[in-house]
């Protein structure tokens, strides 16, 4: 008998006969002999429409506010999921991120799970009852509702999995599995059948929206298995997993974009030690994540700029903030570019072959695309571009490494 | 520096401008130098949308999931109630039932309130903020969520204002405050400057859905004045308070109707003791609240009809109780008529004045309205008639009793 954390997300759980369809899926994973713990994220479109309620009263909502506010969707649809359980003769509970012991720090809106405490879920499944949690949401030290940022609940989902060591983390969404690229944009994209917890973990950072980063750290230092498959259907999606030899043949397994960035750039800056230091960290107390970050080489003016990309949602912020230090460090000034787009190949196969850095660059070249900033790791090259090329960079590119 | 406890109800904060409009009056209480606790119910159709999507699944929700469920929406007026409040410079924070320590028993979807915990309330306006609380939910023992029946909303407010000995509860909805009988139906009808809590109680219980019975039983108990009044507007309201020799003065009130009623009958019983204790008992432990109960004279076969109301919510339930009940005891059968009316009177001065019953009953049956069933209590009278009657009762009461 297997324990199975299956995590439903939004599309998945978006109408009431979407819903049941769920709910008929966790019987049957149940009648193999099975024991079944699901997850599930906020009706799809009610977090936007609590978000553009918030929008109507400000533009800079409180982020304890907003943690509350948002929170309330996912308890709409564990209940109503636990309710279409039960019709079908089975017994089902739901539970908030609070109740099945979620404790976070007090980050508002990209909460941090410090632990879980599983207890009362243990219990419950014991009881041979089926739990359905609130996806997205914890609690904090001071008691507060927290969320995880966008894409929590598969966070939750798999924290889960690994606080009641279960045999497999299922993630059910809209697509088949994970694909060598966007299949809207590339035609010949394919689904893969497996995939590394890095080429993931690069692929979800890069915007591939299959998978939030954090749950795929949080399966990669556990060790936990991940599928991610379409709960529109029956096929087997893909499965992530540790590395192996076999995926190391493989340079790269995929392409993609993320439109959603900003870059910022702080021009003519004094270039002294401690500079940069400055100004990330006053962007890090604000709880941005910085990206990608350039600093060109310094002139015989002794002053240098500096370009980096934040998510579009914190640009505003971010810009306000790079303002001020821009003021205090006596920089010419600020700039912002929102029309930008990266476009990324992952794969652990490029730690052992040469060339395809220029192989990259040049075949964004042929298509006349500029590069406005680069950045590398271990298994991922990326490029930054305008985003009226990104479908051409994309298909080109695919092409040139997949296909 | 007064302590005024303010609460919304779901038409007060059925929009974002509703919700601003909301905001500046609390503001505004604050400037004229009090302190204010906010309580919101769900905005206007928010509950009644939720309860659709469970009906979509299941006629017979789990209690428990209900709450999870319904509970969602006072979370997110109070987070945009809080966003309005500090977007006009002022601090404020929103707090859900658990976090303003209102604890209640474990009876899901009509729980009573066992205590109110508010040290963090407390602290919080000792600091200046502005609390925004949601209304009608709490949480149980098993720190599961609770809520306290439809209304429930003005039950905090004023277990909150008991709690913190606040000097007023004002609950603001969308009429200007009690009156003598319904508008919409009795042209005349007058709003009310004061009234009694007993006379409020009788009304609420009635149907006269200003104010939540058990809001004003609680209030009374603390005797924590209470005013009614709208949010549309600036006008004085109507005061909720101690009984005092000027109202004995007044006869009757107000007139009120409910049509939310249904009488179930079980028909020939054994009329042996014990046989309504039996009956009673077994819908009370499925916390049903029967309001009007008549037992006919038993006849030479030793058998007895009995009929009694319940709110037409509950009816399906009651009568698949009294079926079982019903066969256990050997009776001829069980119906219900779901096409009734409650219409009454109410006055404290009724106690201290004679022939008020008979001037009723009259009145109704120069209309030739039907009484179908009788009930009395020190200060009310209540007749079910045919619920195609109602109208034209209420019309004829308030004439004959009031204007």
């Amino acid at each position: 008998m297997a324990l199975i954390v299956q995590k439903y997300g939004g599309t998945s759980v978006g109408s009431i006969s979407r819903i049941k369809a769920v709910a008929r899926r966790v019987v049957r994973t149940v009648e193999q002999g099975n024991r079944v713990v699901v997850v599930v994220s906020a009706m799809a479109g009610e977090t936007d429409k609590l978000i553009d309620l918030s929008r109507q009263i400000t533009d800079m909502p409180d982020e304890r506010e907003m943690d509350l506010l948002l929170s309330s969707g996912e308890r709409v649809s564990s209940a109503l999921t636990a309710m279409a359980i039960q019709s079908l003769g089975y017994r089902s509970m739901s539970f908030t991120g609070r109740q099945v012991g979620i404790i976070t720090d007090s980050s508002h809106t990209k909460a941090m799970i410090e632990r879980v405490e599983a207890e009362r879920l243990r219990r419950v499944l014991r009881e041979g009852i089926i739990p359905v949690v609130a996806g997205f949401q914890g609690i904090s030290a001071s008691s507060d509702v927290t969320t995880l940022g966008r894409g929590g609940s598969d966070t939750t989902a798999v924290a889960i999995a690994v606080a009641l060591k279960a045999d497999l983390c299922e993630i059910y969404t809209d697509v088949d599995g994970v694909y060598t690229a966007d299949p809207r944009i590339v035609k010949e994209a394919r689904k893969q059948e497996r995939i590394s917890y890095d080429e993931m973990l690069e692929m979800a950072s890069l915007g591939a929206k299959v998978l939030h980063s954090r749950a795929v750290e949080f399966a990669k230092k556990y060790d936990a298995p991940i599928v991610v498959r379409s709960s529109f259907n029956n096929k087997p999606g893909t499965l992530v997993t540790r590395e192996d030899r076999e995926m190391e043949k493989i340079v790269v397994s995929g392409v993609t974009y993320d439109k959603n960035q900003a870059r910022i750039t702080i021009m003519s800056v004094p270039d002294r030690p401690g500079i940069a230091a400055r100004l990330f960290k006053a962007i890090a107390d604000a709880n941005i994540v910085v990206d990608m970050i350039v600093q060109n080489v310094s002139t015989k003016t002794k002053k240098t700029d500096i370009s980096f990309t934040v998510p579009i949602a914190d640009a505003k912020k971010a810009l306000n903030i790079t303002r001020e230090v821009s003021k205090e460090l006596g920089a010419r000034g600020v700039n912002m570019n929102t029309n930008i787009a990266k476009v990324s190949i992952v794969g652990v196969g490029m730690r052992s072959h040469f060339g395809v850095a220029s192989k990259m660059f040049e075949t964004l070249a042929k298509k006349g695309i500029n590069i406005m900033m680069i950045s590398t790791s271990e298994i991922k090259l990326s490029c930054v571009i305008d985003v009226k090329d990104t479908e051409k960079a994309v298909r080109a590119l695919h092409r040139a490494f997949i296909v």
